[in-house]
């Protein structure tokens, strides 16, 4: 039987990275056999594309070159790690996919969503998730959260205007509102054990 | 006033690095300001998406992996390198660019010239040279040629079988026979001034 792919969405300091080992747990304990990679990266040609994209000066890649990198990373990480697995049964569970690419890219760019898209049937033949869950958290507590983090602000991406990172929420809600049934939205506020229950259960229409 | 935009291409082996350095001193010659530059490379950044290219194992990446790395590297090169030196009045002698994509990542390849020109557009805007220089060679002369160079297979791409390069050469021809205005196929055998010459006819319906 074919797997699944889930991905996982939102803004710096939603709290991703701790919900997708939580998911991942969740889901393994219900018997399933979980992958949990993330982007850009993912396997090792996508990894060496990742040091690219993420050190070096603000405007080291311009809009265009940066959304072409992220693309083949992507185009890497589907064919060697995301494609294999799903084909052997397993779930995927993916810390940003091409949503984050459609949400940050298109945003205070001259690049469209239509762009963005148009790299990804070039690339991955448009793969899409079988659920995207973006983590949706006022902008005003993300901040703040994404504060806390010693590593917050420290690579090319995280250390981006506040303006900015607020377009890329509202980017967010904009695909969810386009993609009902593929995307949902959910609550990232309070305590961790409550959020992953609610990401589990906007799960529970693919679990076996 | 703006300068002008000139590709040399071609398989292996056709004389293409010496052949460009030749063209640039004739033009300079006659008073043009030339810029040198190269595919994939040609700005910082191109250059290290260059060495991710041209370094590892012949399937480090993937057809469309590279397809979008190759074009990542022309999108920087374009807007770092080409468009400032045209928009300064200079000319712009080109080693390789898109037409190699898709004479070599469209032979062999799931991918079609549409997706390489789709890719080439989104990093690009789709730049066109104004006068593009094919030097064509026999094949069995560009291989032993290429044979005689110790840098020769040495690379990823080099180091191919010979029916991926002679299907390489026909895809030169082709593009050639479609766009006769901007592409000219140039005779790259005898003595390497006969073929200066000839390259810098090709160019005479621009010259100053």
């Amino acid at each position: 039987m074919s797997g699944r792919f889930i991905t996982l969405e939102g803004g710096e300091g939603v709290g991703k990275s701790t919900q997708l080992r939580r998911v991942a747990d969740a889901l393994a304990r219900r018997g399933i056999d979980v992958v949990v990679t993330r982007e850009p990266g993912g396997s090792p040609g996508a990894e060496a594309i990742r040091a690219l994209l993420l050190t070096g000066a603000a405007d080291r890649w311009s809009a265009r070159a940066e959304a072409l990198l992220f693309a083949a990373a992507r185009a890497d990480h589907v064919e060697r790690t995301i494609r294999p697995a799903i084909a052997s049964g397993r779930w995927v569970l993916c810390d940003r996919f091409v949503d984050s690419s459609r949400a940050y890219q298109a945003t205070g760019s001259a690049l469209g969503d239509d762009d963005v898209m148009a790299l990804h049937r070039v690339g991955s033949a448009g793969l899409l998730p079988d659920r995207t869950l973006v983590l949706a958290l006022d902008a005003d507590e993300a901040l703040a959260r994404a504060g806390d983090r010693d590593s917050a602000g420290s690579d090319r991406i995280g250390g981006r205007a506040a303006d900015y990172h607020d377009h890329v929420a509202r980017a967010f809600h904009r695909i969810a509102a386009a993609e009902p049934e593929r995307v949902r939205l959910v609550d990232g506020s309070g305590p961790a054990d409550s959020v992953t229950d609610r990401l589990v259960d906007a799960l529970a229409d693919l679990l076996p």
